[in-house]
């Protein structure tokens, strides 16, 4: 059976593993990306972790096919570039030259959205011909695979599920339009809209909750409205209506065989989810008896890891 | 060659040709629908036009190899039912036995966006990879086609693109959702719109207009603000933000090689047009080099016919 490297580039962390071709993990690992660095000096660490995973692993370098590669940022495979992966600190980065002047395998690049989809696929989508991935974390990302393969679009630049308008008069995205999905259901957007409520509510729960855990998170208000706290259970409400909104334009779209929930946030399971499905089957244009399955995520932090293995497993 | 009849069920007209397997109409006719009648009077106008059309087109029903079917409404092609289809006045028609109890040819049914889309796919795609079509009529539909296949979902309700959420503080939608873009980029939204700007502004050309012309027509604004009348301008501006803003997502999600806008106003051309892709270019996420074509959809009536023949030369 092939065996890959899958990586996962990350703000925090660089994880990685060694996958088969199944998308089961055989070993993992992780360092700390200690951003901002060089280029060079993330990539160094990066590879050296490739040989001592694929060691502990049991295995050699000769064992493995192909390095897989998710990162944030904009991410060109044809190129074999990493630019502007602005939480990295790294401008542009030549990320296949650099991890192959140190292991002479293939290196497929892709961007972290699409990896975690292409993992969580892997994982739980069951060779089904569309599957959609939604990732609710810093920003809302996600990913489109339709008969096993990622859409990307013509330019590679399609699928940014998170710059979809939900408000024709809504606040400035970061993205130079207004009114995005991000904007409004990606947990940073919970942390403005958790901010917002204790300031209006002096009373609410909240205040003592942040006062326990040291700042506000996109647990405080979930945490406090399963303990009864109104003001923490009208900001959910008015999450959960954020993110329902823009699953109503997904399914509408594509009506996928399974819409797959992932990121930070998903961590609330069916708390956060079942009022959301309700909502979607009363608001979806096409109330038929068959709809698609909407699904927490499975695999969590090991996505990236699957994804990017499975990736260079397409290609290679 | 082969060859096909490709059928347009309108609330106005049924209109058909005969189509090579290139998608060139050889002869075309119409009747009108007459609606509302019962499904057998308005399915027995149709096969004796099948008959009449291709007799014009100097063939025998022997020379065509199946008939495809485009209707308003519900469609299932499993099933051979065209259902729903209000504006038809016909609630549950079994469409491929009633054509067939008079022609003896495979027949392939499919709702009228995806059609139109197939039609204007097969005049303008050149065989790309991703091509959306976007129908701003009554409604806003709209057409997925990748890798010349026709995208519909697993439960062939997707393509819905009139139905995704530009506005989440919206006005009803027919749907029962809120805020859809269907309310705001029909053509029955504008005529709407346009009412409302000529209440507000008493000394608007408008009024002379439909003075003129009989009543307020998608046309109403656009022509007037061509003359220089401020309140239609307005109108006029507001509408083509509307339409952009829908189609932004479209494009972050998409970014298809080419994205055909057509449907009545389309007839606007460039003065529609232009405005809205200088829009596009700078609010699309992705502001790159390579970005999707825009354009005017070419076959405006015709879309019908050869998109339905298309849909049975693709099984057939």
């Amino acid at each position: 059976m092939k065996k890959y490297i899958g990586i996962d580039l990350g703000g925090t962390n660089i994880a990685m593993g060694v996958v088969d071709e199944n998308g089961n993990i055989l070993h993992k690992d992780s360092v700390p990306t200690n951003s901002p660095r060089t280029a060079e000096e993330i990539f160094k660490d990066m590879t050296d972790l490739c040989y001592k995973v694929v060691k502990d692993a049991n295995l050699t370098m000769d064992d493995i096919t192909a390095i897989g590669l998710g990162s944030p940022g904009s991410v060109s495979d044809e190129e074999g570039i990493v630019s502007s992966a602005s939480n990295l600190g790294i401008a542009n980065a030549n990320a296949r030259e650099l991890i192959q002047k140190e292991i002479n395998k293939p290196v497929k690049l892709e961007n972290d959205a699409n990896v975690a989809a292409l993992g969580e696929y892997t994982a739980t989508g069951n060779n089904c011909e569309s599957f959609v991935f939604v990732t609710l974390g810093t920003g809302v990302g996600g990913g489109i695979i339709l008969n096993g393969q990622l859409y990307t679009g013509f330019n590679h630049a399609g699928g940014e599920l998170g710059h979809i308008v939900i408000d024709i008069n809504g606040k400035p995205c970061t993205c130079g339009m207004e009114g995005c999905w991000e904007a409004y259901a990606s947990v940073t957007a919970l942390i403005s809209q958790t901010k917002e409520a204790m300031e209006k509510n002096p009373d609410s729960m909240m205040h003592q909750w942040v006062k326990e855990n040291g700042k506000v998170s996109g647990r405080t208000a979930f945490e406090c409205a399963k303990k009864g706290d109104k003001a923490a259970e009208e900001v959910v409400d008015n999450y959960r209506y954020y993110i329902g909104v823009g699953l109503v334009s997904i399914i509408n779209i594509f009506q996928p065989n399974i819409l797959s929930i992932g990121g930070g946030i998903s961590a609330e399971g069916d708390y956060l989810l079942d009022p959301i499905v309700e909502f979607l089957n009363k608001k979806m244009f096409y109330k038929r008896n068959k709809t698609p399955q909407i699904k927490i995520a499975k695999l969590k932090n090991d996505a990236g890891i699957i994804g990017a293995a499975m990736c260079a497993a397409k290609e290679f």
